[in-house]
């Protein structure tokens, strides 16, 4: 479906965005090993007379922009992972616990909020056998190397295959990224706990990523349940539209009424993890009375999610009793709402946090279903003035206790961060992060990198998100426009998620990541070429680049011109330039012989008249076409 | 005028854009000399049961959003600086250059292009005595204070006043920014060539600013005439919605008819420097065959120009005639427009540019007028693969070659950097422009991180604009959403101004400007305690900030109520945050006290239990108001 003006697009038949991505094609590429796995990609088709290859690009979106695929959210995606899990033999079949009111945020047994149940939703689900360990990171640790992990491999190798056109180039920070990707350097990774592959067992549906350091970078897009949800189409639409632009992860924030069964909805119809924050329902289930929140509540909660297929929980367990007061002396006190909830238990109960002192229980269900640790940042800063002070740095430290208490039950992990940071202060969060937490992956919120501009916050918060991810954080969680303000609607979604994608791949050009020059090299090629469509399809949004260019120039015959808007016909610096390589083309001789330019400021005119001589004898043999043409695109 | 919806606004009486900037007044600051020199700022005031100060923030838009201030685009804005230039004594009247047709791109004498002559434009226009040497610099290597210079300095002091509150912190590569500027300062930055305030003596309508790595970081936004330039006005009002949303310095890019008259209408009207590239003008007068420029012909055009007041021009004489074929084997070739045409000059003559060899006659152009140079960069990479290379950096060095020349004269000079370039590489971009062109300001176009997302550009530039302005980047000329694709419209031009304006905001930030964060740390005070109006406010762009909240929470009173639409009434962290300082002021000892930060994570267990006895001990003393309310704004 086209995207051009999405508020207005009718809504499909089955309720949800489908459809190829402009100027795109979903391929299958089998993996290297024969193992019959095949991974889902995007293939870019290039103007055919240009004799480009096609482009691969790394694909979030699943089924739903597959041509060939028919959506069916009733029935929710095919379960690709199925086999894989079953057939490792350590799990087994266990009746679901039975959904409570509370569980959907309601008094009474009536589900009169609007959200109908999943239909057949699965009355058997999975668990690890007793004394069984199901996370990918205990596989890796035994050696054992997964379809997941295989599947990863091939997913990140996307370029990889032109790599001996590239010389390799970057500034990393002391990451360690392959020139190719193997199954076996995945679970190296995945051993070491630098990567985690989010993949609960009772989430089939999902197209195994991963987030590390050694990856490429990540973006997650946060969605939340309607005030009344009375369309469920539109609930999974916002998962779906969150995807098909390039969210690698989707979180659930749901609040309030119709949460469970919104949730199994949105997980039964998503190829990508889906993380959550399980305090906010038992916060519900307590009627929102922080201090009634029990461990009990809380673990019959992370069950409930669990068995749904939950890939990833951010638990809150950092905020610590002695930490809030630290909170006090801050300009915005405490901005997470799960830390914020956590400090609020603390204080009433003059207790240390239930879910420290029981972290080692909950790691226990974690590792039964394989659902990954997000260690939330409940004490992040909330503004510049609050940025990298004693609070957030206490609560990193914990985080990093955590994570190797996590770690010894080979339980997968990563960790939240900010939030609100000054550019020089960014490289900071990064270093004690790597150091504190045994270099699992970071997530961050951002950062952003002034408070002056609401309303602009997804470029305040893209520009530390592009520097973060450069110095070695692995998923960049979006920010809308609406940040600080409202609530993100469509169009807010989707210039998140393409911000964060493009800072993303700034900060993978940036680390030197193997080939992600290649999509940036085709695009620039296709500009210098006129090739206006396959400058469109290139891009991270070919609707909107192909719509700005026909607001100016609207004739379809504009995008195949061999000039643009900005200069008109006439003046065009790409010709000259053609010109230019065509006169050095002529030459026996590369053009930088005619002089070196380390050698340029130390010319003496004497060499400069030799210099211009010999230009002069190649122009008499180069002759006049030279001389067509000029002009510039750019400024001046 | 409010900015809802601009583009459907309707037109006011006069045809351009007036009116405070929403929630501000404009005030005029007297400077401490005692002079009578009063600086324009803009003053917010805060709602009056803060009890917080207004702020004060750095203005560009001049009169137009003075409500004391009338406005005739027909007369032109007052000459704040007609006395100063003349009481020095060293400049005459000379009859102005008589306008000739092709001046307007017309092959007859009518001016049928639809722009009419501004009305009683100069007859009599200034001119350096003979010998004599008008410009900032020359004032300020003989020791000179300038009053453009005194008023720099209380320009630039802004919220220094509150300098006292602030530890100043950041990283500055170097830079020499001081607690206060003085004068003096500001002379001595001038003198060394570290900073240039544009100010021709033919535009007495313009505030004085300076450009430079000691001072707040600048952007600058481009216009350019419409193809039928019906309307006056509409070409004013381009310039003066530039800098109503903070455009330091606006270029104008015109090409084809009309464009002395335009030009005209627009430094008559501009508080702002106005920048050309005279050389677009000197090929329409020669029919667009850039073989066909010459000397004399560019001559007369830099007169005509600096006639009307134009205070700095893009010079491209960095391009010489060896390093074009250095452009072969790049993959987007020569992408300034400026830099083709005396490319193809250099190559269609065999010549060296004539711009490069009749550099000092320039110079001496320049100097009877006070026109400051703007080197350009007609080598810069247009693509990523290009950065960096050796093109680019011979130009480079040349520039610093130039620059030493123009500063034998006393001519202020800032150079123009590039251009696409992804983050690794970035900084050796500042670095060697500050060795070779002896920390002459630089001026960079964003650079541009990735080149896969046109639609986007404004953000993929924002981000490296954001990092070379903390690297020491003087000015950063704006990209807007349409780069690339087409020409940009009223909103677009807003976007990239807005865009700009907190890229560098967050380079000043992070090079420890002085009290920059006075403005954030408003906001988010303002942020924690609710009061939207101060927070709409206090942001770049008030009118999307309120528009954007109201989407959600349209109700009047939703602007005063203690919640936000994220979390609704029931939850808000910034409530229990409030009450946990609450709670940390009823003790008798800092919250911090409570346990060092640095201690948290050797924390023992003995130790967590006295913390939470004395804990518990202090609660019994605040008593149970301490428990109310709960949730939280961001992300989890």
């Amino acid at each position: 479906m086209a995207d051009i003006d999405s508020k207005f697009e009718s809504a499909t038949p089955i309720g949800v965005t489908t459809g190829p991505i402009r100027g795109s094609r979903k391929i299958h590429v089998a993996t290297q090993t024969g193992s019959g796995i095949r991974v889902a990609m995007r293939e870019i088709d290039l103007d055919p007379h240009s004799g480009e290859p096609p482009v691969r690009v790394y694909d979030t979106s699943g089924p739903y922009t597959d041509a060939n695929a028919t959506i069916d959210i009733n029935a929710g995606l095919p379960e690709i992972r199925a086999d894989w899990i079953r057939n490792r033999g350590d799990v087994q079949e266990v009746t679901q616990r039975e959904v409570k009111p509370e569980d959907n945020g309601q008094l009474g047994p009536d589900r009169s909020g609007g959200v109908p149940a999943f239909p057949n939703v699965r009355r058997q689900v999975l668990r690890a056998k007793p004394g069984a360990n199901v996370s990918q990171m205990h596989y890796a640790r035994r050696g054992i190397i997964t379809p997941e992990m295989e599947y990863v491999a091939e997913r990140e190798n996307l370029g990889r295959a032109r790599l001996s056109e590239y010389k390799r180039d970057g500034e990393s920070f002391g990451a360690s990224i392959p020139d190719y990707v193997t199954p076996e350097f995945v679970r190296d990774e995945v051993a070491r706990g630098r990567a985690i592959i989010p993949s609960n067992i009772n989430h089939p549906e999902s197209e195994p990523m991963a987030i590390g350091r050694n990856f490429l970078v990540k973006i997650n897009a946060n969605i939340g349940n309607s005030a009344v949800a009375s369309d469920v189409a539109a609930e999974v639409d916002k998962m779906v539209w969150s995807i098909r632009w390039g969210a690698d992860t989707v979180m659930d924030l749901s609040t309030g009424r119709n949460i469970h069964d919104t949730r199994e909805w949105i997980i039964r119809n998503s190829p990508v993890p889906i993380g959550t924050v399980p305090i906010y329902q038992a916060l519900e289930k307590v009627g929102g009375v922080a201090e009634d929140l029990t461990w009990e509540i809380f673990a019959d909660t992370l069950i409930e999610q669990a068995e749904q297929g939950v890939d990833y929980f951010t638990i809150h367990a950092g905020v610590r009793l002695p930490y809030v007061p630290l909170a006090a002396k801050r300009m915005t006190g405490i901005v997470s709402r799960g830390g914020s909830i956590m400090a609020k238990w603390c204080l009433a109960h003059h207790k240390e946090s239930f879910l420290y002192e029981r972290f080692d229980e909950i790691t226990e269900i974690m590792k039964a279903y394989d659902v990954a640790y997000s260690l939330g940042d409940g004490l992040r800063p909330g503004s510049i003035y609050d940025a990298n002070d004693e609070a957030q740095f206490a609560e990193l430290y914990t985080l990093g206790e955590l994570t190797k208490r996590a770690w010894a039950q080979d339980v997968q992990v990563m960790i939240e961060g900010p939030g609100h940071v000054p550019m020089h202060k960014i490289k900071e969060n990064m270093e004690k992060q790597l150091e504190a937490c045994g270099e699992a992956p970071f997530y961050t919120l951002g950062p952003l990198t002034t408070d002056i501009a609401p309303g602009y916050d997804h470029i305040t918060s893209g520009i530390g998100a592009a520097q973060i991810g450069w110095y070695g954080t692995a998923m960049l969680c979006y920010v809308t426009p609406k940040e600080h303000l409202g609530l993100p609607d469509r169009d807010d979604v989707k210039v998140g998620v393409v911000t964060y994608k493009l800072a993303a791949h700034a900060a993978d050009l940036a680390k030197g990541h193997p080939a992600a020059q290649v999509r940036d090299d085709a695009l620039s090629k296709a500009r210098f070429e006129f090739r206006w469509r396959d400058q469109f399809n290139l891009s991270l949004d070919p609707d909107t680049a192909e719509q700005y260019h026909d607001q100016t120039l609207p004739a379809e015959g504009a995008k195949t011109a061999h000039f643009c808007s900005m200069c008109g016909p006439k003046f065009c610096s790409m010709k000259i330039s053609q010109e230019v390589r065509e006169f050095a083309a002529k030459q026996n001789q590369p053009a930088e012989n005619f002089i070196a330019a380390e050698e340029a400021e130390k010319l003496v005119p004497s060499e400069v008249e030799a210099g211009m001589a010999e230009m002069s004898e190649l122009f008499k043999e180069t002759g006049s076409e030279l001389y067509m043409g000029a002009g510039g695109r750019e400024h001046d």
